[in-house]
């Protein structure tokens, strides 16, 4: 298993797509797509250009409980003063592309359920198609930084890689023969939902024993509040930095349930490159060290023989940069 | 989750492969492939046309303890004998394909290791070819049954199926996108590998609590001589079918077990089919229905909803059936 740091590109001049450098050069500002992550109390847009360059970034606080209307007006309003501000003719903008939690049906551009933004079955990509009057593309925001990843970032040629989010939850998104693979009802990748004890606790979805019921910020939360009186999870992290010994016990017993799910995806995908990013590991770095050795215990030779075990390099703008790529990908052939 | 019975076709008219079925008629005849099987104590030999049909089968036991030299003379002579039964004339067969346990170096036709078979790292493909005359390829037996079922069998016309084996061990094969996906090392689908417990059994591998340490025919019997003398895993299939309270114990357990890796390929990979096979269920078909039930209980429920649990209706011809198929797949164009 080969370990790489946490490296941030300076220069991102080619995309995945394969034409000539100096084409690139000549068409890199001709067309343009909006990359957007949207999450539970932030709105990032990014204007990106034909080679994978962010021309433009704006971060934006959301209120996390405004209404779906309200929601729709707010990116509106926002993605056109960032236009403005970014000073590109609307006109050379040809699309722009979301990327959100939840379960996202891509197809038809209709968000099925997010409990993080509260919507349910809500037709956002025609809704804001109306209002921006640009073409929209919608997915899961997981689905659309592995693309970056792919396209642009640390996994960039490699036709086999999955990236592994943990934040408030765990997910993957995964890259098989160069595009994102989503299995027959968009839902491959779901390693949260695994199970690995029969006995265990049950959890959100219903079932018993699955992995995220070791690793989700509301699970590991949950089982702290039976002991202490918390005010939230960052009290959780505050106490692991300082070392108090109920932190660190239930951080290392999430640590090894994070090995599992790495080890277990590998294991039954046996991809090139692991991809790993979230919110746990940018509150807690520490943390990657003990993931990593957790890993040597539970991965099966064979696969660890040959898997990159990485880190994102594309910071916080990785959603907003792959729902661009995607946009292009998507979108050049309707145009 | 729709289940479909143990239905045999009487009919494997047509391959996967698209042409009229008239002309097929025509050309069926005109060149075969030898697809063989085999195992620790049998050794199955069949020879297909080119629809996809097999014209002539034949089961040999062998020695379980025979040296690599011995099973590769034995093997030559097998196939001679079987060609000269079938009275088809040499010239017409364009090569063979065998289908074994292990872990199998498919690129470079050797078998790196296979336990049930005592062998490891020998040039097979190299060997045999240089005995019969035939193009030989190599692969492991659950990747040639897959493709046997995508092609002729349950899952035909599918893209995007699985093969779960359960015998000695657990295993799976994987269809995506109508081709074998192997992943970076062709280990891809090494379900009895995923861990469950980080508190489990150590398994052969070396890691702790690989789901397999509940599934295999050694683990149970390891399990059971704790407290029992027992000579051999037939005496707990015998317990199970006389309904003695320890050993429906045991093999429930090993239900749970067997569901949880369903469940979670399932989750991971949301495909189409999930094809069971293998010597438990033929040995105790009542494990059937537990293992549906406990399915219905550890399966996400999106995937559950568009995921076809199946059982294989090539009876024990899958592995002979898809090495054949392999073998036209890949040596047609070499000739």
């Amino acid at each position: 298993m080969h370990h790489e740091g946490f490296i941030r590109e300076t220069e991102l001049v080619t995309s995945g797509v394969g034409r000539k450098a100096a084409l690139l050069d000549i068409c890199g500002d001709l067309l343009y797509t909006i990359g957007i992550e949207i999450d539970k109390s932030v709105l990032k847009i990014g204007i990106v250009n034909y080679v994978g360059e962010i021309i433009y970034f704006q971060t934006f606080f959301r209120n996390p409980i405004e209404s779906y209307e309200e929601a729709l007006d707010n990116i509106n309003q926002k993605v056109k003063y960032t236009i403005e501000q970014s000073g590109i003719s609307f006109n050379k903008i040809i699309g722009l592309a979301v990327g959100l939690p939840g379960f996202i049906d891509y197809k038809n551009g209709i968000v099925r359920l997010s409990d993080q933004l509260r919507w349910t079955d809500v037709p956002f990509a025609e809704d804001l198609k109306q209002l921006t009057s640009l073409n929209v593309i919608i997915d899961n925001g997981l689905k659309m930084k592995v693309m970056a990843e792919h396209a642009v970032g640390i996994a960039k040629g490699s036709q086999n890689s999955i990236l592994v989010g943990i934040g408030s939850g765990i997910g993957a998104a995964i890259i098989l023969n160069g595009e994102i693979y989503r299995g027959e009802s968009n839902n491959a990748g779901e390693i949260g939902h695994t199970v690995v004890d029969p006995n265990g606790n049950v959890y959100s979805c219903g079932k018993i024993g699955c992995i995220a019921t070791y690793i989700s910020e509301g699970a590991i939360l949950a089982d702290c509040r039976k002991v202490k009186d918390l005010a939230s999870i960052d009290e959780v992290y505050l106490a692991f930095r300082n070392k108090e010994q109920w932190a660190l016990n239930i951080l290392d017993r999430t640590s090894t349930y994070i090995a599992l799910a790495i080890s277990n995806i590998s294991c039954l995908y046996n991809p090139e490159y692991i991809i790993l990013s979230g919110e746990l590991m940018d509150r807690i770095p520490e943390i990657k060290q003990s993931i990593e050795a957790k890993c040597e215990m539970y991965m099966w030779e064979p696969v660890k023989q040959t898997v990159r075990m990485v880190y994102s390099n594309l910071g916080d703008q990785g959603i907003v940069l792959g729902a661009a790529i995607q946009a292009q990908n998507t979108l050049i052939e309707l145009n």
